[in-house]
């Protein structure tokens, strides 16, 4: 999205060195201050367990978040979801990525290819045909000039989520003996992520979840390097759950995402400790402005559906106090504001409910720091599905 | 996004000629045969009702499908919900514009000042502070040169869905009479859209809906002209509900988009002789790929909510039968398939819950016929949120 001279309003929401009340609105807001205090804590917790990061970039989709995690942030390299989301990144200059997920669509298995000729890149796999697809097209490439070239991969075992992934034990144990043995490939360890388990709130019902999920990984792990074969890397684990399966001793790198921006659902993750999952603050918003007060109590801001992901519930009002978001349509979201305190033109802070699809809605990230635009991000890999 | 040489797989989802199993997934698809179907339909609609057609644009954002509504669909020209999406489609040739919604923001009425420069355009008020604002912003523009610009404004009332528009009636009128006397604007006449009532699914419930609204325009449209103000156009409507605010003889404009895709929750919406509302087919699909086969009954496709929006429910599976899609993740749709069906890297085609925030969920619309890719179109307005 390269625009010789993009306009505020019209192509892009603002110029660094606005003023907040500037910003053409709905805009993706950050809060500079929050955003870095996330990405610092998250890099002394996993010091703190001894476990490697590696942040998940499907969260932000951005290389400038991503460059700032793995230069201070502690990450070893970022996860992502999607071919096409990995490429953008490793053109944006990222140097060392996981495909978190499978790679089947033989397009996708082609892109996967010329992505490893760029960066080092390991994925996932769940099933033997899969891992003899992938180890064809790292052949067929050799045959094509990329000399050496080899693909990690990794056996995703589904340890209680109920989504991807083969059975852990005796059919993950066959499908890294299948890696181990496919030319061009390398067996790259063990992922076992835990999607459903992230936001269960109440921290004792998600730590029972977890532990047989750790327990199947441990299982795995033992069984794949009795039968001979290494498996130095068992990665997985998110924003609610990290600091679990960081703690179990199994897993060596984690790939928590959410917590460089958090959301509305994550806010209700709850630590033992009575606070909020890791400590980390709210740094994502959505910039709204009230574009109609049409009826006493009722006003309507210009953020709706595809401003503000509502698949996780809907945004909470972070400014002004005493004012709800009561519905969401395409164009609009309609605010319940008994007390009257919102007038025509006035600005709402939003808090999505579910910060990856929201970023995904969004080109530009408003970086803010005390009331001014500092810098303008773009979502480098927004869209990128494929 | 143009790119000096896009990668399908990498940058767009595939080439024109491409067979439909060289797509790369998920992709938004569209049926030419069904589109155009569609498009020639509703122009028959609109001539048979002997009201204009205004095809709202926010459900495609696409400069490729305005053009063929005005140039072969009857559309008299389009309707904009913003200001970024409008400027976004007048670049790319769109000569005559609706903004169908409130303009408040100081930078959107500045943007919006910039397309009246270019195109035809029109906005709605509901409040006589923006009508102020409006004014004042045009007697500005013409004092740094825009000699004689002009800004067309109608009043939007509140016709019972409960969202923006300012009451029937006196309220109304009292607007009316603002803009007829702001400098540098024209009373262009009364909006009521009355967006709850479209998904109404039962037709006689809907029209007992559509009743009130009808009349609240009838009665507003009447008052203002009793007072000696013009107000020669009464729009709204949409696909759910033209065919009765079109028979009305009150509505000479409907503003009918979604028509040219349909969605899966339009097809539950009944017309009263018993098939789906205004018989249109359904063109829009996110094609999508099984990349998990993991346990008996279930598959695992790579469309999930950054693909497919599910505020109006989960997309439906048009092919193949037997399956459904049983939950959304991020990047994952759980399939349930009790008849194991579904192999590896075999492909679905889905029906979008909800057509417009799912292709601005998109860069490219695939389109295709007789299972071959025709076009890529660009969703051209995708993201133009403000």
């Amino acid at each position: 999205m390269q625009l010789s001279s993009p306009e505020p309003g019209l192509d892009i929401p603002a110029r660094p060195g606005d003023p907040l009340s500037a910003v053409a609105t709905p805009a993706l807001v950050i809060d500079l201050d929050a955003f870095e205090a996330n990405v610092a804590r998250m890099r002394d917790h996993a010091a703190r367990l001894g476990v490697r990061l590696r942040a998940h970039a499907k969260t932000h989709k951005s290389a400038d978040i991503a460059q700032a995690q793995v230069q201070g942030g502690g990450a070893v390299g970022i996860c992502c979801q999607k071919v096409s989301e990995a490429m953008a990144l490793v053109r944006a200059g990222v140097r060392d990525v996981l495909i978190a997920n499978e790679v089947v669509a033989p397009r996708a298995i082609a892109g996967l290819i010329r992505i490893a000729t760029r960066a080092r890149v390991a994925v996932c796999a769940d099933n033997p045909d899969n891992v003899a697809a992938l180890s064809r097209a790292v052949m067929a490439a050799r045959a094509e000039g990329a000399e050496g070239l080899e693909l990690e991969v990794l056996v995703e075992i589904d340890s209680g989520a109920g989504r991807c992934g083969c059975a852990p034990g005796a059919a993950a144990l066959a499908l890294a003996r299948a890696i181990d043995a496919a030319p061009g490939l390398r067996l790259g360890g063990l992922q076992a992520y835990h999607g459903a388990a992230q936001h269960i709130y109440d921290p004792v019902a998600r730590a029972a979840a977890l532990a047989g999920s750790i327990r199947a990984a441990a299982e795995t792990r033992d069984a794949i390097r009795a039968a001979g074969l290494p498996c130095d890397r068992v990665t997985g684990a998110g924003t609610g759950s990290f600091a679990i399966e960081g703690a179990s001793g199994v897993y060596t790198e984690i790939q928590a995402g959410s917590y460089v921006f958090m959301d509305a659902d994550y806010a209700r993750v709850a630590d033992p400790a009575g606070g909020v999952t890791g400590g980390f603050r709210q740094a994502l918003f959505v910039l709204a402005t009230v574009m109609s007060t049409p009826a006493t109590g009722r006003a309507v801001c210009d953020a709706g559906l595809k401003a503000l992901a509502v698949d996780s519930g809907l945004p909470v009002v972070a400014e002004p106090a005493g004012v709800t978001y009561a519905e969401a349509s395409d164009e609009h979201g309609t605010l319940a504001d008994p007390a009257g305190r919102l007038a025509l033109g006035e600005t709402v802070m939003l808090v999505p409910g579910h910060c990856d699809p929201t970023c995904n809605l969004h080109d530009w990230y408003v970086c803010v720091r005390r009331g001014r635009v500092e810098a303008l991000w773009p979502v480098t890999a927004r869209g990128r599905v494929f």
